[in-house]
């Protein structure tokens, strides 16, 4: 336990130098670049070829349906790798990078808590090494060029009202959602509606996270489709000689970053597509990275196993050929409390009835990781001051059950020491065989695809489409998108498309509102309902309690 | 001679290691923090207070009026630093950053030339340690607060018509130029006019290039005027509790970088502000830098010796307590040409009498900086493969005849040994008293610095405020912002307010024709025209021919 802020224990601690950590993992120091003493850059084109490497053991770190309760999967993850390093084994961990913007807005931070955090926390908040900001530039030199074009002569014959890409900004500015821009006059643009999302939900950022190398990167760039023409042909950032200058702008930033926890194992901070709209997964380097130099690879995924473990699986795991070895689902005794019926303020008080009522969740993604997924899977109880013992009982009974694995995890008041027991566990499941499999084939239609997931991991009757959707497949279809694999966009809270029906709902059916093809990530998005792309700051915002004294050092940040 | 591109010319260059090039100057290796090999960021904090410290001598680096045929101001500042390396001095440089956004439009590249370059230039030339992408941030976090400010209940009373706060972007996008936004419900913001500035012209940048340390950098952010209340009262950035979250995102970049030039000179690049709506230098911390650690501070600022060096002379100088120690006005035959009245496309034919007929431009300047400005001067003269023995020779002489040193740079295609002449004559001007002076006092009212700047440096008659600048002088003037220097925002191509009156014209009047105060920066604009603040895309964008090979290369890009 602790009284004491994310940012107080993160500064307690006095980091290695970043080359240390590298140089303990076997990473040479040539494919270095330092940002400072603790924060570099791997050149991966100097290392040996990745897909050739040794490779470790890879853990995904998923957690039940998320509640406003909380979980604990970055936490969770962060404890585990310091768990498998204090007890000897070469571990390292691969994460999404958090967005700036969300920082001034309710809360900052994203890079664990308590005693399970990645640092130099504060710059790992902010700027970071730039990726960010380089996706920005990318995608809205794509933006310009575009827009260009058309004030130009627009010899591709653009239809300004089908125009697919958005300027971004890493910003919650809700100002921006809808705009009018090109106002004025001849000289200044041609008028049409517009927009702007939080730079992690561009495309961009999915496709950085998905690339091979600058060359893969290249190639997918180019096949990004930002507009239609007035004769319905798709216009794409290749038709715009825009895939060179793009790549230009991000060839660092597709560059994997290593960090430290607090107890020094190595960290890969990379990438942080939306987990909705694109795959909510770190990119394919960094987790290549770990597995290539580390003995046992953490990974996490956005949301909830329904969709974030699905979306590892069946984008990042299919389209870079990786193949998880077990699987950690964390899950705390409130959230499961509130799956039960709970309300958030009665979260404090005891009730195993309502724990025993939230428990289908978690027994729903067990058989889903299980069975449909393939993988051993152990259960780490995130732990909670407030949790009683006969509250956990209710939960490790269930799992015995199940025969499925269960262990309580304190890593966030304890550091490594509250994770040795999830560790140990990992490493025996890892060992397991496992009948890894993805929830689709891609030759299947895309109407079945979507079915095969509502169906086998949701547990919904099936799918809608509605007119819109319908229409769009149509022209999917015709367009040839029909080998994606699907990315899809629904409520995080819950199995269905329903945002209230917590537990384990059955007999529902779920909607798909919009089909869209995002060419050059390569998967399918399909829309439940409408998805935030641009968040907007509270009344009190946080920035109004940010500050920074006359040596550099940040407050009132977390 | 050379037929090699700028970035063909780096490339064939080894670099040194950057801890190499700070610590032959001295400075301690604990305040660098490192951007890879080859770029650093020094932590000002950790160095004795630089305004205490050892001063080297100022040399200011400006140039006769600019014309299409360019001068070279960049390429001889850095050639000059590093002849005086040759010759044995420690020397150091402080430029300005290029911004991103107009390299992929006409061309791109502004880190000097030929030989004298500043290197890695296609580092500086991108992203370099993400400098501008902080200032776009601190800028649109403000924007958004702005926004949200009045979204959530306008407790100040913000009149939406009369916010003077404009989001940025590092790009030529002039799609942005004039926008409406908040549209589409009340969800989504409060409608109004708006528009997009590119990231130099914030009023950050200038903020950020004046700033001696972060306290004062907060301070300054704090005092910026955003906009307007129904009442008429300002609202500043301190009003939205912007500054200390501004400040964090800012902190790493208000501590100068530290490159080298092709001859492994250290060069301070830091900052980039507009040259018109600001003041056109890099940062004071830079040069300070600079100044601390050599004994040679070669340094510029943008524009003419009308604009540049009036502003370096009257905003920075003061501002910081700097001293220049002697000036170099950079001439070229070709632009000496022009002002005489010769087409471009002529410009390779010989043509003494144009040299003589544009040479009142070049001794309007000359006698700007002996008489009012009350420096010893030398004229460089930039040399091109057209310029001929008689007319250098028409140069020479009127040099002669007025007094002043001239020599004949030649570092484009020679590097150092271009210009040895210059340094030579540099150190001796270096060493000569001087009577150092501002064109006008603070205490003078607004309207007695116009003239005096138009009267002394332009040789104007006088002033004619607009109607418009009318009303803007007297509101200033009840806010008490009367004690501020003065940013002239004028055409470059003329000592006049109209661009097509070259060489040295008379009895013209400089119409005012709106008054601004950048409260922040701590200096009044004034606006004799329009300025572009967002520029745009050419019909072909350099970004179309920009690539990036499977290891990272970048061709295309200069």
């Amino acid at each position: 336990m602790t009284n004491l802020s994310d940012i107080e224990i993160a500064n307690q601690v006095e980091m290695n130098p970043i080359t240390d950590i590298a140089e303990k993992l076997g990473i040479p120091k040539e494919s270095l670049a330092l940002y400072g003493d603790y924060k570099a850059k791997i050149n991966v084109s100097k290392l040996e070829n990745l897909d050739k490497a040794k490779r470790g053991k890879l853990i995904l770190v998923t957690a039940i349906t998320p509640t406003p309760a909380g979980e604990g999967k970055t936490t969770t993850s962060v404890g585990l790798v310091d768990a498998l390093t204090k007890i000897g084994k070469k571990a390292a961990i691969a994460l999404r990078e958090p967005s700036l913007g969300p920082v001034f807005g309710v809360k900052g931070g994203a890079a664990g808590g308590g005693y399970a955090q990645v640092v130099p926390m504060e710059d790992i908040n902010l700027h970071f090494t730039g990726d960010f900001h380089a996706i920005g530039a990318a995608n809205n030199l794509l933006a310009a060029l575009l827009d260009n074009h058309i004030h130009q002569g627009n010899a591709l014959g653009i239809d300004s009202r089908r125009i697919t890409w958005k300027r971004v900004v890493d910003m919650n500015d809700r100002q921006l959602r809808h705009i009018v821009n090109g106002l004025q006059g001849r000289i200044n643009g041609v008028p049409r509606e517009d927009g702007y999302d939080i730079t992690v939900a561009s495309e961009i950022m999915a496709v950085l996270c998905l690339a091979n190398n600058i060359t893969d990167l290249k190639e997918k760039l180019k096949k990004i489709i930002v507009a239609y023409s007035f004769e319905g042909t798709p216009i794409t950032a290749g038709d715009l000689k825009a895939e060179g200058a793009m790549t230009a702008l991000l060839k660092e930033a597709i560059q994997p970053n290593i960090v430290q926890t607090l107890e020094h194992s190595p960290a890969f901070i990379h990438g942080g597509p939306f987990a909705n709209i694109a795959h909510g997964c770190n990119s394919v380097l960094a987790t290549k990275l770990a597995l290539q130099y580390a003995d046992y690879a953490v990974t996490e995924a956005g949301f909830g196993a329904d969709l974030g473990a699905e979306k590892f699986i069946d984008i990042k795991c299919r389209l870079a050929e990786l193949k998880p070895d077990a699987v950690v689902l964390v899950a705390t005794i409130r959230a499961l409390k509130m799956h039960g019926g709970m309300k958030k303020a009665d979260l404090g008080t005891e009730s195993v009835e309502a724990v025993l009522k939230g428990l289908p969740n978690l027994e729903k993604h067990l058989s889903n990781i299980q069975e449909v997924y393939g993988m051993p899977v152990v259960v780490a109880i995130n732990k909670f001051p407030t949790d009683t013992d006969a509250e956990l009982a209710a939960v490790e009974k269930a799992c015995e059950e199940r025969n499925v694995e269960v262990t309580l995890s304190d890593v966030w008041a304890k550091g490594s020491e509250g994770g040795i027991d999830l560790a140990n566990k990992v490493i025996e499941l890892a060992e397991k065989p496992n009948s890894f499999s993805h929830v689709y084939d891609l030759s299947d239609s895309i109407e079945e695809k979507l079915t095969k997931i509502v169906q086998r991991v949701y547990g919904g009757k099936g799918i809608e489409l509605a007119p819109s959707a319908r229409k769009e497949l149509a022209e999917l279809e015709k367009l040839g998108f029909t080998e994606y694999p699907i990315c899809m966009a629904k409520t995080q809270y819950s199995f269905s498309d329903d945002a209230t029906l917590l537990g384990a709902p059955k007999d529902f059916t779920v909607t798909i509102r919009n089909l869209k093809v995002s060419a050059g990530a390569g998967f399918i998005v399909a829309l439940t309902g409408a998805v935030m792309t641009m968040p907007g700051l509270p009344k009190s915002p946080a920035a109004e309690r940010i500050d920074v004294d006359a040596e550099g050092n940040i407050s009132g940040l977390f």
